[in-house]
């Protein structure tokens, strides 16, 4: 031996491509799996190659689905007004979980990114000129991250997509909720304080 | 929508079963796995499933094996005088990596712990004692833990263990390689002078 039996260590291989899952993991993961009950390991394959096969990209904004167009582009009580533009569908959720917008989305796929080799082109920016013409929209919603790129990003964006009749918004920066001015650092203290408002 | 699509739902659900992994590796893990290349999901589903049907215990010494008896069982050029105890299947592994031993193994399945309901006929005890009988084992070396339930498992096999003619050994506690007296608490120190042995 001196090894792990053949189909163990093919186990552990796999599991250490996951994110996270570093060789201690694996090893740790796999064991469970052929030491706990049958079932458990094939519920969870099964559960791996359902949600491979029946998850994808909605065709319209881009957020993943089962379905598509996706259940929020299909919903008639959404506000097909508003469009808020994010980097990727996981952030379509966080937004969702939120509770406080009701308009549709658009993933973008990224962010430009010159040095990780994303260009414009990479992006879905096409697809989203195309739903400014086909689409109701009135005001673009930019919400992508406030590093550097999602600030490029943003400015190339709000130039791109410029034309009459549409308003192009950002989503405010500021000081997280619940936090204390220690806890920031300059620029976010920076942009809480340009970012600030008459209070009613 | 406000959740998960319903099998990306189920993947996450499944993965938080798995040790050491927290609801926030799962979504990480499920988002990239149906993200990712369809094969990788694929491969990963058949390397669990493969995995699980092949491997068991092996019926003699309890090792993780495809075949039974293991390898280690089988093999004519391992030393059928010597048995060392341990008390996991994955402990054969670590010795075997160590590459000092040429014996042949008995896994007991865990240590005696009332705490944790843990009694002696719950482990392998009576194989074991089968083992003795039918193969020409000379000594039994106990390589098991060293916290409390380790000590009292080995004590506990030491006096049922004990016959005419058999040496029962356990292996050495004391400083781990490659460390300095600072970091060693009382009790390793301890046992690392109790254990000291003649310079030759």
């Amino acid at each position: 031996m001196g090894a792990w039996p053949e189909s163990l260590g093919a186990l552990i291989a796999s599991l250490t491509r996951l994110p996270g899952i570093g060789r201690r993991s694996a090893e740790r993961i796999a064991l469970f799996l052929v030491q706990s009950e049958p079932a458990l390991a094939h519920q969870l394959a099964g559960a791996i190659q359902r949600a491979r096969e029946q998850i994808h990209a909605c065709s319209q904004c881009g957020a993943l689905t089962e379905t598509s167009p996706c259940e929020l582009c299909t919903d008639p009580r959404r506000d097909s007004a508003l469009l808020c533009v994010v980097e990727r569908p996981t952030d379509v959720l966080s937004i969702e979980k939120s509770g406080s917008y009701h308009g549709r989305y658009h993933v973008l796929g990224g962010r430009i990114s010159p040095l990780e080799g994303v260009e414009a082109e990479d992006l879905r920016i096409a697809e989203l000129e195309r739903r400014l013409q086909n689409e109701p929209i009135q005001e673009v919603i930019l919400a992508l991250g406030t590093d550097v790129e999602g600030e490029a990003t943003c400015h190339y964006l709000a130039r791109r997509l410029r034309r009459p009749g549409l308003r192009i918004t950002r989503i405010a920066h500021g000081l997280p909720a619940g936090t204390g001015l220690e806890y920031a650092d300059e620029l976010t203290l920076g942009h809480a304080l340009q970012g600030r408002r008459e209070m009613s």
